[in-house]
C-alpha cells in the first residue's frame, strides 16, 4: 500500500473549534489556551466558545446553561428502552443505542443540511448525554434513575443524577474540570467519523452515533478504561517497580495512557488532571491510585525507551485516577468521555455541514481476470 | 485549506474484496466482473466471496446459508423494542438503533480484535438486518412481523417476511440481482465510517452502525430514495420532457441518480438494472415508471450540461424503479441498500482490523493568542 494507512498529516477539512499543537504540548480550543480554561471556565463556557466562536457574557452563559438543563431530560420512552436492556451490557454500546434511539422522538432529527436547526440539536444532546449516562449507571445497579435539575449547571447535574444527593463542590469541580479538557482535540478518529458521516447530508443523530462507536475503541476512547485496569492490576504501589520491570522492561506490553499520536511532549491536559489527581487523592486521604500511576510514569520518564519515542502520559492517563477517586465504575470512564466530547464534535459536524462527500481511494489488492466457473465444477 | 477536503485520490488502505474502475465502467469482486456475478449467481455465493475471497462449492453455499438464515432471527427484546418505537420513525434511524441494540443480545459484541469471531458477527447481522427490514415494514403498518424460514435464501425469506406468503420467483430474482449489485463498492464512505471506527479497536456492531449512519446521507444510500421521489414528482411520461427543459435544463436542480463520483463511464450496475427494471414493468404490464425514468435519462444523455461531465444513470437511478416495482416504499429502499452492503461492510471492517488507527489532519483556521477575559468584562 502507498501510504501509512493512518492518513498522518493528510488534512481533510478546516477546523475553527481546536489546534493541536503536539510539538510543543499545546491545545487550543478558538483561540484559548486550554490551561486557561480549565483555570476559569465552565463546561458551559466551552460550549459556547467552541459552538458561537467565543466566550458568552453572562447572561448568555446562563440561557445556554438553562437550556441545555432543560433538554436534558430524557423521554419516557428511552427510559424504559434502558430498563429493558440486559444489565451487563456494555455502557457505551448503550450509549450508542439510546443516542440513535433519541432521534425518535426528535422532532427535529430529519431536519438535514440546517445549521440552526443542527445548534438545537446539538443543545439538546449534550444534555441527554449527561442524563444518559447517569440513568445507565442507575439501572444496571437496579435503581430508578433521576432526572436533571433545572438550576445546575451539566456537571453538577451528572453528580447529582449519580446519587440523587446534593453534589459536593470537589467532586463536580473535578468533574467539570475533566469535562472542559476533553471537550474538543482537533480531527481524532472520533471527529473524522462524525465528520465523514456528515459529509454524505446524513443527520446529526447518526453522525454522534458514528463518533460514539469510535470512540469506543480501546485505542482512543476506551484508553482511559484500559489505564484504570492497568493500575488496578498493579494494585499496591511497591509492586509499581517489578510490575514495570517484568512487563514493560522486557517490551511485552505498553503503558496504558502513555504516548499519543499527536503530542510529542507532554499532553498540556495530563498535566493539568495530574495536579488535580494529586489534590483530590490528599483532600481524600487515599494516595494509593496516584501514587501508583504517578511512580509508574516516573520510572517511563527514565526510562530508554520512552525517551527515544517521546512517549509522555496522555490525557487518559491522569483522567482515569481523577474519574476513580470520584467513585466511577472503570467502565463508566468512556461514556464520561462522550458526554464531554459531545461539545466538540456538535461544532465539527456543523462546520463540515454542507462540505463534500469524504471518499478516499484504496488499494485493490484482489486477484483480476477471474472466470465464472458453475457450483458443480469448483 | 490545501487540498480538495473530500480525499479524492487518496489510498487510505488495501482492500482485497472490490475494484472500481470509474474510467472504463468497470466494478469487479474479488477478480470477477460484476456482470458474471448478476446474471450466474446468488447474494448468498457473493458474500461467500467477499467474505473468504473465493466462490464456494455446493455445500459450502448451503452451509452459509442455512447459518445466515438460522442467525437471521431478531430476539423477543429487539422485536418488543422495535414495537415501542414511533411508527413514523425514518426507517434507516430504525435501521441504526436495531442494530446497535442487537449488540446487546450477541453473547460475542465485545469480543475484539478477532477476525475469526468477527466473522460469526458478519453473517449473523447480515440476516439479522434482512429480517429487522422486513419486520420494520411489517410494525409500522400495524402488522405481527413473522420469522425468517430456514429453507429460504436471503431474498426469499426478505419478500416472505413482508408478506407471509409464498415469495414470487421473479420478485426474489429482481431482489437477489439487487443485492448482488449493491453487496460491495470499493472505499466508498459509509464503508470508509466503517473502518475508520474499526481503527479505533472498536467493535464490529459499531461499526456497521457507523457505516448505516454514513450510508443513510442522501449523497450516498439515501440517493436511490431521492431519484424515485423526482421520478414520483414527474408522475406521468409526457411530463418528463417539460420537467427537463423548466427544472434541468436552466440548471435549477440535478437529476438524482445521475452523476458518480467514481464512474465517468456508464455504472455497469445501473445497465443491468435497467435491463431487470425493462422486463418488470413487461411482466407487470405497467411501464410508466420504467418509461419516465428512461426518457429522462435519454434526455440527459443527449444535453451538452451532461455529456461535457460525463454524467451517466448511477446504481440508484434504475434501482429505483425496480424496488418501486416490486411494491416498496420510497423509505424502505436506503434499508434496502444497506441489508445489500452489510456484505461489503463486512469484509472491509474484518481486513481493517489491526490496522493503524485512522487520523487525519485539519487545518486551523480559528483565532489565536486571545487572553482570559472574565465573564463580566466581556
Amino acid at each position: 500500500m502507498s501510504g501509512k494507512g493512518g492518513l498522518e498529516g493528510v488534512v481533510v477539512a478546516d477546523i475553527s473549534s481546536s489546534l493541536v499543537d503536539g510539538e510543543n504540548g499545546r491545545l487550543i480550543y478558538a483561540g484559548y489556551e486550554i490551561e486557561d480554561l480549565a483555570a476559569n471556565s465552565t463546561f458551559e463556557e466551552v460550549c459556547h466558545l467552541l459552538w458561537y466562536g467565543r466566550l458568552p457574557k453572562a447572561d448568555e452563559l446562563e440561557l445556554l446553561r438553562s437550556r441545555i438543563a432543560h433538554d436534558a431530560k430524557l423521554p419516557d420512552e428511552i427510559i424504559a428502552m434502558m430498563k429493558a436492556l440486559p444489565k451487563q451490557a456494555e455502557p457505551m454500546a448503550v450509549l450508542r443505542t439510546v443516542v440513535s434511539a433519541l432521534a425518535h422522538y426528535d422532532p427535529d432529527a430529519e431536519i438535514l443540511g440546517n445549521k440552526a436547526v443542527a445548534m438545537h440539536k446539538a443543545i439538546r444532546l449534550t444534555g441527554q448525554i449527561t442524563t444518559a449516562c447517569a440513568a445507565w449507571d442507575r439501572i444496571r445497579k437496579g435503581h430508578e434513575p433521576i432526572a436533571p435539575r433545572q438550576d445546575l449547571a451539566l456537571s453538577a447535574n451528572f453528580v447529582y443524577m449519580l446519587s440523587g444527593e446534593e453534589p459536593k463542590k470537589e467532586t463536580v469541580d473535578a468533574v467539570d474540570v475533566y469535562m472542559i479538557l476533553l471537550a474538543e482535540h482537533g480531527m481524532n478518529a472520533s471527529t473524522f467519523t462524525a465528520r465523514v458521516v456528515t459529509g454524505t447530508g446524513s443527520d446529526f443523530h447518526s453522525a454522534i452515533v458514528g463518533a460514539i462507536g469510535a470512540l469506543k475503541g480501546p485505542a482512543h476512547g476506551g484508553a482511559n478504561a484500559e489505564a484504570m485496569r492497568q493500575f488496578v492490576e498493579i494494585g499496591e504501589v511497591e509492586n509499581v517497580e517489578p510490575w514495570f520491570t517484568k512487563n514493560i522492561k522486557n517490551g511485552e506490553r505498553r503503558i496504558m495512557g502513555i504516548g499519543h499520536r499527536i503530542y510529542k511532549a507532554l499532553d498540556p491536559r495530563a498535566q493539568i488532571l495530574r495536579d488535580k489527581a494529586k489534590a483530590m487523592a490528599e483532600a481524600s486521604g487515599n494516595m494509593k491510585w496516584f501514587l501508583i500511576a504517578d511512580n509508574l510514569a516516573q520510572l517511563a520518564r527514565a526510562d530508554q525507551y520512552f525517551i527515544e519515542r517521546k512517549l509522555y502520559p496522555n490525557v487518559d492517563y491522569y483522567s482515569a485516577i481523577v474519574l476513580y477517586t470520584i467513585g466511577l465504575d472503570i467502565d463508566m470512564f468512556t461514556p464520561l468521555f462522550a458526554m464531554s466530547r459531545i461539545a466538540g464534535w456538535s461544532a465539527n459536524v456543523i462546520e463540515q455541514m454542507g462540505g463534500r462527500l469524504i471518499r478516499p481511494d484504496a488499494n485493490y489488492v484482489g486477484p483480476m481476470g477471474l472466470k465464472w466457473v458453475p457450483i458443480n465444477e469448483r
